[in-house]
């Protein structure tokens, strides 16, 4: 991995207390990068950053109109939830409306990041299930195609039909062989790509809508459902929610772990890919929120923006004690 | 700052996926970095890895005697503690011996870090208090100096009497002026140094006690102190606690935010200090666990070494999906 620049910093006092490098890539949807920083072919794990790629066949396939599925619950099979009430029950919902329930899922238990219901588990006595994971949403909608191609249980293997629709439809998108692929917190495998390679997928679902065939409707409806629900890709205070809500329609974004952060663009048919190499989650929403504000789809002075990017540090006391800002040549 | 060397990195499947840089060093009494990694004189701040440093004026001047303290209250003045019963309770018991209170702290509340109390505080449905903040038993140390002192209640202010002895030894210990200050996430002012100048002060508690004057016996008191009381420092599955069971009294370890890590190795009479530059913990940890292998404390082994470096990256459901490693050039 080329060693990549600075692109976010940390202040405390009057020194530069932490620094955060990565790459980042605008590209259109031809593929060339029209502005980057550091390496934009440096091979990455999309992890969850690529969940509306993953669930691409889904759509594309009919299994998705032929289960009646709803723009909420395309929303939930892009998202990296919460495991709040409102994902939970829906993922049951959907799950038990195919007569399938949460031990059919594969994806692990975790527990919920939303705050309520992880401490109304807690007081409960109550252990987290497979549907508070954040990935319980894509892996609904892996069992809804699974159904649909009338598949085998064991649908995070490499070589079920599940995958392999979805390996291929995400080299087709990003336009690259993938290079290998690693096994993704939730079982699933994960397929490498170069950042570049990310963003261009990003614009191929930004330029979206105007084509013709099942892929151009599905990365349509796609991105169409992220946007209309923002609160069901993330959750509340999450960066993907907050950051689609400020954008008002002008962009879809979505994070991953070990810090990538993608953002489709539709007005500008543009997408957006970022990777920061130590994966630093704090880094990588203040550098999309960055790129956000560079590329006109948001406000410098949003709510959204100030809590990630030129956001001060406070501490226990609740004393600002530093910053998180751009680095020097990172917009 | 300079571009340090990577140290650390991350795979899954057959790919790094993360990488962590930072700078290290290996310092003798004298000042000489014996080993080094990036640039020795990087400043940083050491953040809580500098605590046996500002608990020096509570010993060195006849304040933890004349209060009594035994070695358990100084390894709390030492520690990043968990929040758990054992170390809120000696805290309150510690305060309440002196006449004071909870609310002659200044660190602010912290939900403990300890799993059991946290959540039987959310089962109670209690807020944490100041006893909890993992500072808190530094703080109980500078109100014990403080009282001594016959000094005011702002004992974080920087020109109370409490603060102004903490920098006067800070830069005694280190050999070095401070550049600069930071405010720490307990209120408290947090003296920047070199890697190197941390390694040495480290080096200079390693080589204490054979020496005369209070200066020499406080630092092998504290040194003492943590050896003697890991579970005091940190807590139950903790790096600092862990590492320091592990090396059976050849190290004393201390961890600070913002991935900074120090060894005291009283045998060899070496200091190490490190700082991964991104901030991340678990390449902090990873990295302190290297190097007191390298440096022969610790078995390549143990157990407490191969849960943070050389160790296995499990996914949700229990499947090993990647590995966290030493990089090429670092022991």
């Amino acid at each position: 991995m080329t060693r990549p620049p600075i692109l976010i910093e940390l202040t405390r006092g009057n020194l530069v207390e932490s620094v955060h490098a990565g790459h980042a890539a605008i590209c259109d949807s031809s593929g060339s990068v029209i502005e980057g920083w550091g390496d934009p072919v440096t091979v990455i794990y999309p992890r969850s950053s690529c969940k509306m790629m993953q669930a691409l066949p889904l759509v594309e396939s009919g299994a998705a109109d032929a289960a009646g599925l709803t723009d909420a619950q395309l929303a939930l099979a892009c998202a990296s939830h919460e495991g709040a009430a409102l994902h939970a029950d829906a993922v049951r919902a959907w799950l038990a409306r195919q007569g399938q329930g949460e031990d059919d899922l594969l994806c692990g238990t975790e527990m919920p990041r939303d705050r309520d219901l992880r401490e109304a588990l807690i007081r409960a006595g109550e252990a987290p299930c497979q549907v508070h994971n954040n990935c319980s949403g894509k892996h609904a909608g892996f069992l809804t195609l699974t159904r649909h191609l009338k598949a085998g249980p064991d649908y995070v293997a490499l070589d079920h039909p599940v995958q392999k629709a979805v390996r291929s439809s995400f080299e087709e998108v990003t336009g690259l062989e993938s290079p290998g692929y690693g096994i993704d917190g939730c079982s699933a495998p994960n397929f490498a790509t170069t950042v570049a390679g990310l963003a261009t997928a990003m614009a191929r679902f930004a330029a979206a809508g105007t084509g013709s065939g099942a892929r151009d409707a599905a990365m349509a409806r796609l991105t169409g459902a992220m946007i209309a629900h923002p609160d069901l890709v993330a959750g509340q205070g999450r960066a993907c929610t907050e950051l689609m809500r400020a954008a008002g329609g002008a962009a879809a974004v979505k994070t991953g772990a070990e810090a990538v952060f993608v953002a489709i663009l539709p007005r500008q048919k543009l997408g957006v890919a970022l990777k920061i190499v130590d994966g630093g989650t704090r880094a990588a929403e203040a550098a999309i929120a960055a790129l956000l504000v560079h590329l006109g789809v948001l406000a410098a002075d949003d709510p959204a923006v100030l809590r990630r990017v030129d956001a001060p540090i406070m501490n226990r006391a609740g004393l600002q004690v530093g910053q998180v800002r751009r680095a020097a040549g990172f917009p």
